[in-house]
This record gives structure tokens, sequence and C-alpha cells, in this order.
């Protein structure tokens, strides 16, 4: 693990870092010493690890619960060079949509498939961070909507560091076979008027998690359109569960 | 309006009073003076004005927000006499199912029928609670599940003094006309395993609400088995829409 650059502003210090050729982020309180809860944050799709709802919710989980926050790039996005088979697949899957094939099935594929890189790199990642004096082998939370709830879903699944995870704008077609091995408390967003996933995906996606305790929270709106509230929500949901 | 006798306890002033032949309590911080938003509470089926969970909400609700909180009998609950046409078809629905007949058809006739008296009343409750020094007339919230549901959509539907409303184990059968009315910010509770009300009903009830703002919290468990954590959320709710 190598850190390339270090900022800080409001009491959040920055640090860019790479782990392997995968490219970082870690976010932590200026001055923090010591173990602390720890969130692994993983981005959507097209965007990247310092993404604008990453950054807000970092600087947040940071600020207000003094927890660190890590977020390294997707395959293809970001700072990573482009996947040729990735791209290839995307690009023929855009030719199927266009020629009528229903998306929802295509992105459950590409999930699957991008998830078997993931979840051994998001588990590096943790090994690396957890490490490091100022973040320490803590309790572990994740949040990951859309791509992040797809590549997310396979990760808690498979991480038992991971104590509780907010997810959402996910389907079971990517999903439900992994969701059914999850057992943290989870926090499950759904958006009423996807567009991009059914709503029947979505709820059958939040009844297929094993958890004992999981609260579905659906708001009206598009997929891109979680309303404001929902981060107040995530950061007393955290808090409750690792702070 | 009358009121018959007055308690405190940890700061939070209880009256009991009655008003026509409705009777009720209100709740508030000692000593307070002045305006402030007020939530009127519907108690569930078979429950009365002062069970368990209506004095536990309210108790936060003024502790916490220092709103003052009012609830009363329905009809046929509590320290009202029993009701003899609705005794009559309680006893005729319970046949019914004994007999095969589905619940919830049942349920959603007598809850319309119910609140044909609950919606004129709860609102004259609201004017007399309003014109005292110490309520005020500020903003209203409801807070309802299950009867409290089946009769507060409609109260909610009808009564614009109303801002913002927790809603909640009702199905669309008994209440989707009347939500269709409903503009307000609603934050509506479904249980996941809700033996009374199928679960689409409760989904196509949360559908048919026209509020731009509404927010579905669904939770594992049977029709009784909300978790306590969405006390904390209902505070936090009317403190963003009434505080």
């Amino acid at each position: 693990m190598r850190f390339n650059s270090e900022t800080s502003s409001n009491g959040v210090r920055e640090q860019m870092f790479i782990l392997g050729d995968v490219p970082g982020v870690l976010w932590t309180a200026e001055g923090a010493a010591g173990t602390r809860p720890l969130i692994l944050m993983g981005h959507g799709g097209g965007q990247h690890k310092k993404a604008p709802d990453i950054v807000a919710h970092a600087h947040r989980f940071v600020a207000e619960c003094d927890f660190a926050v890590a977020a390294v790039d997707v395959p293809g996005h970001g700072d990573r060079p482009k996947d040729e088979e990735y791209d290839r697949i995307a690009t023929e899957n855009q030719a199927r949509v266009d020629a009528g094939e229903d998306l929802a099935p295509l992105i459950a594929g590409f999930q699957a498939l991008v998830a078997r890189q993931t979840v051994p790199e998001w588990r590096a990642v943790l090994d690396a961070v957890q490490d490091l004096d100022h973040v320490g082998a803590g309790p572990v939370g994740y949040w990951g909507v859309s791509l992040g709830c797809g590549l997310g879903v396979p990760f808690v699944a498979a991480e038992p560091r991971v104590r509780a995870a907010v997810l959402g704008l996910g389907g079971a077609l990517a999903s439900a076979q992994a969701a059914a091995r999850i057992t943290v408390p989870v926090e499950f967003l759904l958006q009423w008027d996807d567009e991009r996933v059914p709503r029947a995906q979505g709820l059958a996606l939040f009844d297929a998690l094993a958890s004992t305790e999981k609260t579905l929270h659906a708001n009206p709106g598009r997929h891109g359109e979680i309303p404001a509230f929902e981060l107040d929500s995530a950061l007393r949901f955290f808090a409750r569960h690792l702070g």
C-alpha cells in the first residue's frame, strides 16, 4: 500500500493510495489515532471513488461519527485503465438492449462477473487499511447502492468483518443467492419509480436477505433520486451498529 | 371539553379529558406555555388511548420535541361504552372468518364504517385542544398504525391542519381511495411478515398515497412487532416536518 497524496478540509484528512493496481482513498479525522470503525464504500456504475455522493457520505461519517472511510475504483472506472473484456461485454449488452432485450438480466450478469474480481480486491483493501495505526481492526460497515449493491452483496456475504451494511438500488436477479448468505443488519434503499431496477426485483432482493434485522426504506423517485434524509438515516444506522 | 384529572411523571403532564362523549388524554411538558406542535395519536384495534405504545410514544414526543400529544378512545374501545352495531358486525365478521372468508376485506369494511364517526370526532378534538393556551394552533401531526391507520388515512385526507403523518400496518383495500387525497409527508410502516395485512395490500396502500415525500419503512416480523428504532425514526420525522 502506497500513499500518493494527502489533503485536509473541514477537519477531514484525505489520503490517496494505491494497493497493487487498485487506486483508493481513505478519509479519517485530522489527528485521528487508534482503532475506529471503518466504512468501505462502493461507488455506482460509471462513477469512481471520489464521486460526489461518496465524498459527501464519507465526510459526514468521519465528521459526525469519527469513523474511517475507504473507497476504491471498481475495475474500468476512475483512475483504472479500461478493461477490454468488460468494455466488450458492455458494448454487447448495449446492443442487446437496443435490440429489445431486458436491461435487468444483463446488468445482473455483468455485476456477477465483476464481483468475482472486486470481492478479493476489497478484502485486500480491508487488510491493508486496518493495518494502519489510525484505522486499526475495529468493526467494519459497508455502504453501496446500484453497482455498489451488485458488488457489495457478494462482498458482505463473503466478509465476516462486515457487521452492518447499507445497500440498495439492486435487484434479486443479480444478487439473491449471495443475499441469502447475509445475516448482518442491513438498511436497504429502494427507489419506488426506479427505471433501471424493476420494483419487484428490488423488493425480492430485500426479501432474500437472511438478516434478522433488515429495514427497507423505499422512497418515490427514479434510480438516482435517493432523498437527502437517507444519509442522516445511514449515519444513525452505522452509529447504532458500529459505534 | 372537561378535564377530569391530572398527573405528572418525568416532566410530562398528563391531563384526562372528555369532549362530548369522547374520553381523551393530553400530554404536554410540565410548565408548557404557548403554542407548540401537536401530535394526534390513533390507537390500535382492541386497544385504547393509554395503550403502552401510545404512552411510550407520547412521552418521548413531549420530552424530546416539546410537542403536545393527544389521544382519544375509538368508539367501543377504552372508557367508551360498547357499541351495539359495531359489536354485531364484529361478531358477524368473526363468524365469516371462521367459515373461511378472507379477513382483510372484512377489516377494511369495518374500518371504513368506524371512520365515518371518528373523522368528525377527531376534528372536534383538534379544535378543542388547539384552543388551550399551552397547545395553541401550531402545526399538527398524526401517528397511527393498524386500526390507527385505517381510521387515520381518512382523517389525514380530510384535515388540512395535519402537516405530516406516520401511518402503517394498513392495506389498500380499506384506505386506497382516501390515501390518494393525502399529499403531506408520510412515513409508512409495514411489517414484512404481517399475518393480518397481506404484504401486497400494504405496499399498495403506500403506493396509493399522493404525497411527494413518502417513505416506506419495512421490517421483518409480524403485525405487532415493529422494531423499537422506528420510534426514533418517527421522532426525527415529526421534528423535521413540524419542528
